[in-house]
């Protein structure tokens, strides 16, 4: 399975010492990697289809501090389509002059819906098949960008729509806030005042969080799997949509 | 005046000698650079708005090989837009199930066209405007991907609707062919078997293609100025349009 982490934080923050966690878990999930930052409405999307703990791209992410207020994360083990550059998550698309970044996890399986709008996969998986879906869909339901609650309410609208094909868990962002859907496996985690020293889980490694923040900073974190001992991670329900805004979550709808 | 490169091969080609020369001018572009790399349909896009002397995303390009058959690479002087992420060159959209990337150097003048269609800007660049007209014109005119020699016609009809706005050089790629637009300066070099040592124009630094080639290697390199001395660059015509396939380049119509 392929392995997420999503970052809303209420002031640009870097996820590097997460990005460590996350790319010591790519032994197993060694058909490439990728992560994209918001920075205001710009992006950087980095991808690479060698296995994160090798890149030179993931280097340069564990050691430069990009700090953004969204980030979408994805280490990947293909299931469908083969491993190569354009089917590397996250993907990228505009729509209403905003970029939006997108990232799966989980295996869609007869999902073949007419793409007959200005989004068309370039690779050839599952994944980026229901990115263009999606696109086409919101495009469909709205004339400009909508603000965040009415942008939620569409895509709880659409999510059962891509769960009943199969696994879906997933984020996406636009710059303006950041979705996180379950179909089975995915947890959040709100980090706010008083900060406290936490643990890597697969990897020798602390962070003295009080000592790199101020009182006012709130970061959620959103991944696959808990990424830190002695913090109270929560998991998804099956189906829950949450969308999290300046380093808090809520349910979407 | 922005700095434009472009290099189209036969074969996946570094370009680790010639983003050196380009980067090297950086002083007088400080306001960010990117660089653009296909990969068989795949798109890495490093983009940062430091300048490339001090960005450590430069300094990744400068050292890691990426081979590729089509790269745009862009250092920016500002005319048009703030300096910010999402003004910073080369831009990319999908169209037809392909990644295009984009990256303009000069200015255009009361250029307010409608984008009526799936192409709309982010940022707020003269540039990323012509970019999101092309596309939608380019869509307009065909239904799905055509050939390179149909296309190249389309953007032979489409270059002087931009020109008449003002300077427009510019470098498009989908991944099939490399085009190359010049209004006022751009220039051309192909190198091919056999290969000789080149040095940098701006900076101290020799390679002998010969030692890094194979007699079937053909590589085009189209920059605003020549990057080589010992090399014949060729000077575009204004208004000239060159397509360049497999390392080679001609007239678009």
């Amino acid at each position: 399975m392929c392995q997420l982490l999503g970052m809303n934080a209420n002031t640009p923050t870097d996820v590097m010492f997460s990005f460590t966690g996350l790319a010591t878990r790519a032994d197993e999930h060694k058909d490439g990697f990728g992560v994209g930052f918001f920075e205001g409405r710009g992006v950087r999307l980095f991808v690479d289809h060698q296995s994160a703990r090798v890149s030179p791209v993931a280097q340069l992410v564990k050691t430069w501090p990009i700090r953004s207020e969204h980030v979408i994360a994805h280490i990947r083990k293909a299931t469908q389509g083969v491993v190569s550059l354009e089917n590397t998550h996250p993907f990228q698309r505009e729509l209403w002059g905003r970029y939006w970044v997108f990232a799966h996890n989980g295996n869609l399986v007869d999902f073949n819906p007419r793409l007959h709008a200005a989004f068309k996969p370039v690779g050839d998986t599952d994944s980026e098949r229901a990115f263009c879906w999606l696109m086409q869909e919101m495009a469909k339901a709205h004339a400009g960008v909508p603000d965040v609650d009415e942008l939620s309410r569409t895509l709880a609208e659409l999510m059962p729509q891509l769960h009943r094909h199969g696994t879906f868990n997933m984020l996406l962002s636009n710059g303006q806030a950041l979705w996180a859907h379950a179909s089975t496996r995915l947890h959040w985690l709100e980090r706010r005042h008083p900060f406290q020293p936490v643990a890597l889980k697969d990897e020798d490694m602390r962070v003295d969080f009080a000592s790199v923040t101020t009182p006012n900073d709130r970061v959620a974190l959103i991944a696959t799997e808990p990424l830190t001992t002695d913090e109270p991670w929560t998991a998804f329900e099956p189906g829950e949509l949450r969308v999290f805004e300046a380093g808090t979550g809520r349910a979407a709808v």
